[in-house]
């Protein structure tokens, strides 16, 4: 019943799905014309839904996840930042909970002269999105043309802002699919949709930083291991100088998860202070992006003790139209959270604590919906703390005081205590590297 | 990201695709709601095309699947037959080339004083529709209201037309949709979609003609027993008495395909003569259909031959508007295919004549493509028939000489000669009975 079609289309998408559901192979022809004819339409959302179902439970070999990759940035414009003087280098994460990493690593890195051309995007879900924290900031805005990401790279040396809807448009499309038919969680998928952004967006070398645990995307190692092995390939197999860390998310990332308060540590970090774990991997992410770019034995801590880091961070926010000395936002209503009895803490859970961040409003239940800046969360302990009865655990902040019981909801039992005097174990935030 | 929405509905589509795409179970009132969500678009065509393919990789039990079809049924209305005083007991068949059984089929058992309510769909791909065959009389229409239809069981016995569109229309929705998505293959989802209509339709008795081999849907004999057992249980759930015939359709059944000569071929049988598997299967159906319906004993080729059949038959025409001694349209051009050399005919693949008639425009291409009534092939020889050199093998029919080429090259190979004298086997139509 396909045979018709054959005579203007080269594939019959029908025929592409079951290949796939019978675990056959997709050729690159196959899976090019398939982009395409997605990007044109004639390939429908239920069919590619059908697809990646089959993709996620049927798997894609490594030639087929190139080929997918490639595909998806040939269905948009790529950008080229040669000429420019400077290597450029960017960094990926694959998002977390009270993960700011991206704001004083990107001015860390530019401090030495190296361009950082981060391209990111909004949160959905209990991860929080780099750019709806920096627009905690007064003025500071995220989208910029193609032209003045050029020139802020030339001037300042790193540029965070909104990816370009002409970038791998067929991956976006794609994506808001699979958020809806629970189909996100295909490593075929996920690090096509990754790289083919990276590769299209144009960097010299990319960093990635891949992780696992509770308040991770991928909250097996080994699964988060797979997906970094099939990054880093495909990030060589285009030319991109790639590495990848496995990084450890199961509890937060500092003490503030949010959006306004996320700013707030960040440039705590980049006056030479912050919490010890946003600084490790900080100085690690900006050690390996350095190396790729060809200064392995940069001097990172000097960078964010002596201000040079600091100096491209305000230049960066003044460049996008902010004010980095203007108040940022503040709650309207906050709750603290406080020890019933003494004890350490030992489990400080990320995927709750993630979860209340976002329904205290500092993430977004649908695309279109705002976020409240000055809503999240702060801790006053980490891991391996000692505390006494009625100290104060974290505090919930929100614009509503209606949005505090949900969010308790989410938080029973993610924060445990042990007998004081009990030793608790914290490993490294970064467990491995792949590259 | 899903907790705003469950405040309104009590369940989030994502999390069960996520369910049964990680081999989980869904309980009875998630498969309704489901159902209900899809029929009022809240549940999405992409999201259920996810669902499906995860159905067909990861299975359904049986629980599940009664779930499933008895939500089909109530996003419909149900037809009760109650009050008519006479048995009601239908037959589906999963479909073959060739396959006019439903026309002698249902004057036959109707002879008998059994109500036979035989709610039919038109063909699509390279099967024929029962309507579409019936078509071919002028005159004969195919939608009843469902007061027509009882008047109809009351006065003739029996009907053959369209299932109305308020008989489960969440299935004949998810049907369009798993046509276009590779996933019409699922065994939960075929015996969802056949068993909630034949039990919507209110019969008391139900007939299942499975069939196997080359032309039919279920190619391998374990799978479409695997089927026909799954129905069996669905119809015996829901208090229907079901019993299922596993039913060869390695070749074409009988020596018509398309819908004029098989509308002529049927009456041949009406009138105690026609090809001897059709007469097989048919006789066969006929008495399984009366025993279910309490007569295990009728003398079911004693109303072929004397008659009682072809009465049924020619008023049941004139019931529905058509004239059963009107000429039935004749084909503008035709192509005989004859023998190079003697032999006997070893093997006549069903799918590939299948797929010739449908190319010379018996079958439609698309839903809303007209069928060609006159258009399809005659055979001349059967597996086993010795012929001589020259002798025709068969003969195409088509309103157009251009048809022809391609329903050629859709037969190269199909009708298979051994060497003269070789003796062919020719097994059994019925292959084995499930109930």
């Amino acid at each position: 019943m396909t045979t018709e079609q054959r005579t203007v289309e080269p594939f019959d998408a029908v025929d592409l799905i079951r290949r796939k559901r019978d675990r056959g192979e997709l050729t690159t022809e196959e899976i090019r014309w398939l982009v395409d004819a997605f990007t044109r339409g004639y390939v429908v959302d239920e069919q590619m839904s059908a697809l990646a179902m089959a993709i996620l439970l049927n798997g894609m070999g490594r030639r087929e996840i190139k080929d997918l990759t490639l595909a998806m940035i040939d269905s948009g414009e790529r950008l080229n930042f040669d000429g420019l003087g400077k290597t450029t280098v960017d960094k990926h994460s694959t998002g977390g909970v009270g993960d700011k990493i991206t704001l004083p690593l990107m001015p860390l890195v530019a401090a030495f002269g190296v361009a950082v051309p981060q391209l990111s995007g909004r949160g959905l879900g209990h991860t929080g999105g780099t750019l709806d924290k920096l627009e905690s900031i007064p003025g500071w805005r995220a989208d910029l043309s193609n032209a003045e990401i050029r020139e802020q790279l030339r001037d300042v040396g790193g540029v965070i802002c909104a990816a370009g809807a002409e970038l791998a448009p067929a991956d976006k499309r794609l994506y808001a699919l699979r958020d809806t038919t629970g189909t996100v969680e295909a490593i075929p998928l996920i690090a096509s949709s990754i790289m083919s952004k990276k590769i299209a967006e144009g960097t010299a070398a990319l960093v990635l930083d891949v992780k696992f645990g509770s308040g991770a995307f991928m909250r097996e190692y080994d699964r988060a291991e797979e997906l970094a092995r099939t990054m880093v390939e495909l990030g060589r197999d285009a030319g991109v100088n790639t590495a990848a860390l496995l990084t450890d998310m199961n509890a937060p990332l500092g003490l503030a998860i949010g959006n306004a308060n996320e700013v707030r540590e960040s440039v705590e970090v980049l006056a030479g202070g912050g919490p010890a774990d946003v600084v490790e991997l900080t100085v690690a992410l900006a050690r390996e992006m350095l190396a790729q770019a060809g200064q392995p034995d940069a001097d990172v801590e000097a960078a964010l003790a002596d201000g040079r880091a600091m100096d491209v961070w305000r230049r960066f926010v003044v460049a996008q139209g902010g004010d980095p000395d203007a108040a940022l936002p503040e709650p309207r209503h906050t709750h603290t959270v406080r020890a019933e009895a003494a004890g350490v803490v030992a489990g400080q859970e990320a995927l709750p604590f993630g979860i209340a961040a976002w329904r205290l409003g500092a993430g977004r239940a649908r695309q279109q919906d705002p976020v409240v800046h000055a809503a999240g969360i702060d801790l006053h302990v980490k891991p391996g703390d000692a505390v006494v009865a009625g100290q104060p655990l974290y505090t919930l902040s929100a614009d509503e005081e209606g949005r505090f019981p949900r969010a308790l909801e989410a938080l029973e039992g993610a924060l445990t205590l042990d007998a004081p005097g009990t030793e608790v174990s914290r490993g490294p935030i970064v467990a491995a590297r792949i590259g």
